[in-house]
């Protein structure tokens, strides 16, 4: 797949991989040059520092800053090692971007299917309400027991909403199917072949307030801030569960806590909260309906290994001139 | 649907319904008679003890007790107001019911949806890591969030095996059909037409050793009894996850204990436990990686609406000649 005798590119690579990995990345770029950083980010999601051999590299893959970018003469694809991409979504970035011809790609294809299993791991806890039961001893035919059982509720038939229609949107809906629940989904360009209502913001107030689910995917933007906020919360249906797998700062969790208090929603599942970790002494910890798990919902057992291949992947696609994968700009 | 000239019926029923859904049964029968005995039972799942009006009975729907059944000279169809029938499932009961011409039915319809929800959300669960995820406040990019995250698995394409095909597992591979897993399943009498590989007790060993999730949807009988020993917790693969819905007796929990604390299984989800509710002290509740909720699997909001549907269906169907659901004799 890579011709031998093209120029060589040299690929900057901030990810900090096992070994395996490291191997299998620099492998799979056959004739062409890996850049590793001096100093790496502790994360995925770090910000990192310039590094003095970034103006060298054709392309990055990782979690590059914005001042080498804005630097550099040589790079032409930056490849995001995450799904999420808010150092890169400003309207500066995008016209710098457009203007220099620089392709932007992330990694929502390595996250999206253990997002989507790990929001509807929530979904189904939810509804067989899985954390009061496995904290409770009732015994059969108990006032407690009957009271448990009568809450639980089946997926089938319910209303789900879905703000932000991406990859892990598109897996969700796939795995839901068997449950023949009435889907919405928001997004900010409606393309017509989503197979479901799709909706923009200007509809929202309807949806919110049929939708018994409602699950938070949006990305972290100037516009997302706080999308979900006292005026949306006071939108959606009484008894109604908000779940949130996008980025903490689309909530405003004030609000969200006293929707919670008021028990006007009758649950809230979090993966992302703000900040990260939220603090033990947040109140919203302490909230008996509120479900906080630590921004794991795209981890899974070969997470870097997924990462190193879906590069290559478009790298060899990069290097043939095929179209990328999660390209975004 | 009812014949208006047809002999009146008399339908004993045992189960504490609500003023709504005793109303829905009595104009549900139409002329027939309903009889409300004196004692009943605090649960579907009690032996009631004999009732003096249970002689002049038809039709009885609930729990009806051996020693009443046995002395009706009336009795003609008996519909069991659970999906497991203990009781009745014994040689001595099918033998008479055979002679007497007995018709059994169960309402394994009303809570195999529910039963395959709840499965379905111990798998999810157990795969996303939610006890553990729950409970941890771990920070971006620790040793223990990038542990956490590796830990977590996806369901797809893992190898499932169920012990007990009838319609909680018909209606759970349906829901797992997207995950496109392994599926095997143990019945008494494979039939040919169940859409995967369907064994027999006699190739357990050789699915046992293979399976990452095994789940136990057996009845209570004398055939079932311990049916999961230390012999077959040992055949299990390495790392297995072992989930019950079925009834607790099926399970040797002492071997199961040995098994967890050996680390052979990866972990242990229960619905159903010998006792129940199984002690506050016992050794089970104690294991990190045992989960218990209070044999709720079947439970949901209109538990009771559906078990007096049901059974309104299998009397209109009884009473013009038409198949029974859910028939067992």
């Amino acid at each position: 797949m890579i011709h031998p005798t093209m120029q060589t590119l040299r690929i900057f690579s901030d990810t900090p991989f096992s070994e395996t990995n490291a191997l299998l990345l620099k492998q799979g770029i056959g004739p062409h040059e890996l850049i590793i950083p001096v100093n790496r980010p502790a994360s995925v999601l770090s910000a990192p520092a310039p590094d003095p051999s970034f103006p060298s590299a054709d392309i990055a893959f990782g979690q590059p800053d914005l001042e080498s970018i804005a630097r550099s003469e040589r790079l032409k694809w930056i490849h995001v090692s995450s799904a999420g991409f808010t150092r890169y979504d400003t309207p500066e970035f995008r016209e710098m971007a457009i203007a220099r011809g620089l392709i932007l790609t992330n990694s929502s294809s390595v996250y999206a299917a253990a997002c989507a299993e790990h929001v509807f791991s929530f979904m189904l806890a939810q509804s067989r309400r899985l954390p009061q039961a496995l904290a409770s001893q009732a015994a059969n035919a108990s006032p407690a027991w009957f009271q448990l059982r009568s809450e639980c509720i089946s997926l089938r038939g319910q209303n789900l909403l879905i703000l932000g229609f991406g990859g892990i949107a598109t897996r969700l809906v796939d795995l839901l199917a068997p449950f023949q629940m009435n889907i919405t989904a928001m997004r900010r360009s409606p393309r017509g072949d989503e197979g479901h209502l799709t909706i923009t913001e200007e509809d929202l107030p309807a949806a919110l307030a049929t939708a018994d689910h409602i699950i938070n995917i949006l990305p972290e933007n100037a516009a997302s801030h706080h999308f979900i906020n006292a005026t949306r919360l006071a939108q959606m249906k009484p008894g109604a569960v908000l779940y949130n797998i996008g980025r903490g700062s689309t909530i405003d969790q004030d609000a969200l806590l006293a929707a919670l208090r008021h028990h006007h929603l009758a649950a809230a599942w979090l993966d992302v909260t703000e900040p990260e970790p939220l603090p033990a002494e947040h109140p919203l910890r302490a909230e008996p309906n509120c479900f906080i798990t630590p921004h794991i919902a795209g981890g899974h057992a070969d997470e870097s290994g997924s990462l190193v291949r879906h590069f290559l992947e478009n790298f060899n696609r990069y290097l043939s001139g095929r179209p990328l994968l999660d390209r975004v700009l």
